[in-house]
């Protein structure tokens, strides 16, 4: 099974394909979608979602893991952060690929062991799970992270289903 | 020239076409793009999208207006109408049509002179406006009202022009 998890951003959001097979999971690609600060809004939406379209015509996965937004108090960043949602989550849905949402704190549970786990661990524990020779950059650290996420739900919890947002 | 207006909203968008020829504006269409209630949010956001690029295919606007968020209390809903946002302006800005958005309060300047108009005031003047048989619904009238808008401004105000998003 494939999974394409995507950190959600603006203008920095993190991309990351996941493969399982058996116990085994291995990093398909994985990279930062950087948009200058300069873009206007139409124009960086424009790019996430033809860019994240193009990753999935190429590495064609099963399925899409986003991160959940459970809290939030500042309404311009909510708002923006809800534009980027929709270019990302509008690309998986028009490739008719089922969208799956977790917590920051179940995506860090599931890759490092505990809720509370910090970027450089998380980061660590990604290469070493996924046998990088590198460690990736923070933004596609996370979207890993989202995808290693899901392949674990669905595996482990197959009685209890994620479901799809 | 053309514009597509957007009244943005995930289950209730309302479209609208318009064109203008020297001071005569005309409706090419007009619609809302109802989706179901029990529709999860990756397939209201994948219709949105996809309808949206059909009307562009379709109807061949130079431009896309849609209504600004300027204010809002509540993060859940600023998250979804984001949401929906990001599906819109992402299918226009894969179109390479330039987006402008417009407040509430010039829209209802823009069309019937005032920017405390009520809703039904705002529709009859649409209808009259457009010379229309009947009068539109409540959301694809402020799609049109949205689109005479952003040709008020472009046509009166040429040496301000309004700013793309």
């Amino acid at each position: 099974m494939r999974v394409l998890g995507v950190d959600t951003s603006l203008r920095s959001a993190g991309v990351g394909v996941v493969e399982s097979r058996g116990s085994r999971m291995t990093a398909v690609e994985y990279n930062t979608i950087s948009i200058p600060a300069a873009a206007l809004l139409s124009e960086c939406l424009g790019r996430l979602n033809r860019q994240i379209t193009e990753i999935i015509d190429r590495a064609k996965p099963d399925a899409v893991a986003v991160e959940g937004v459970f809290f939030s108090k500042n309404i311009k960043t909510t708002l923006i952060l809800g534009e980027a949602r929709g270019a990302v989550i509008a690309a998986c849905a028009c490739k008719s690929l089922p969208v799956f949402e977790y917590s920051p704190r179940k995506i860090k549970q599931s890759v490092a062991g505990y809720g509370a786990a910090g970027k450089e661990q998380m980061r660590r524990m990604i290469g070493s799970l996924l046998g990088l020779p590198e460690l990736p950059d923070e933004d596609a650290a996370d979207a890993l992270a989202i995808a290693i996420c899901h392949l674990h739900n669905v595996t482990r919890y197959a009685a209890i289903a994620p479901k799809a947002i």
